[in-house]
């Protein structure tokens, strides 16, 4: 049961953007920037990181709805998520994304955690500095968003069907449209 | 050394913002409208929550920022920040704010550490749903501005003096002004 009392009906941060109009505007904004706006990284690597670090703070809701876009959005589907998910190590994913998530995992620790070891492998894997930039902003964003859904206990749906559904609306219609989901 | 290619000359979020103006935007509409738009937690208090996870998070450029900040908006000013730095179980704010600053803590934390017994005794001292969600999402919000300036190991200035006359600006013209600082 939700910490607070929040609109019925609606899961995860759905329930959060309904309750408070306020802040879900630049939520929204930055979700949309971040995973589809322009930038070197392609949408279905964002949504990756994304889904990673969710994963990584036992975020279920997160992991599932972003696990979903990058599913839909990443040559390999849904295999190469789960993949990473367990092993970003042996994943069939190119050692550039691989770098780049263990950066991710690295500022998921805390920013302090992240080496310039992280950020030279990037680099010796081709990432440049904007990749590197919006990697850490990607990962440092969803312990924001991962934080928010579980610290009020919003409902976290089990049918992986629901996910699915709601990246095909994302996909479509991006981020700016979920308040209005 | 910060990890990637920033401006020079520029200190900790404000380097980031001036290198990733995509981004900038929505990231200072967040903070505008987490720590000076309409909601129920006073200014002073909601920098004070900032300042305190900044802290926890041992991220010196967000604490010495927002600890100003919090120091020019709240009653008693730079001491109660620092009686709360040190120890918020005794330090002279109010018990609603004490409880609230508990719930912080939690989120810094993690999600799921957040309790029903937080909530409660959040409720028994006071405050409201909204305070709740509010103190929840700047929280959860500083857990992302501390990892994203450290990070990529941004520059910390160390004279408090500096974060004394960035507050300044920032009471007088909001944080949308800051990409134009």
């Amino acid at each position: 049961m939700p910490h607070i009392d929040l609109p019925e009906g609606l899961p995860g941060l759905l329930s959060l953007l309904a309750y408070r109009p306020e802040t879900a505007g630049p939520l929204s904004r930055l979700a949309e920037v971040l995973l589809r706006g322009p930038g070197p990284l392609e949408r279905g690597e964002r949504e990756l990181i994304a889904a990673y670090v969710s994963h990584l703070n036992d975020c279920a809701f997160c992991a599932g709805a972003h696990g979903a876009c990058a599913a839909a959005q990443l040559d390999g589907g849904a295999a190469v998520v789960e993949r990473v998910r367990a092993d970003p190590a042996s994943a069939p994913v190119p050692d550039r994304l691989r770098a780049l998530l263990a950066v991710a995992a690295a500022v998921r620790d805390g920013g302090r955690a992240v080496t310039p070891d992280h950020v030279a492998a990037a680099r010796a894997a081709g990432a440049t500095d904007t990749e590197i930039h919006d990697t850490v902003l990607i990962a440092a964003a969803f312990c924001m968003y991962n934080r928010y859904v579980d610290g009020l206990a919003t409902l976290t749906p089990e049918d992986p069907a629901m996910y699915e559904q709601a990246a095909a609306r994302i996909v479509a219609h991006g981020y700016d449209a979920l308040p209005a989901l």
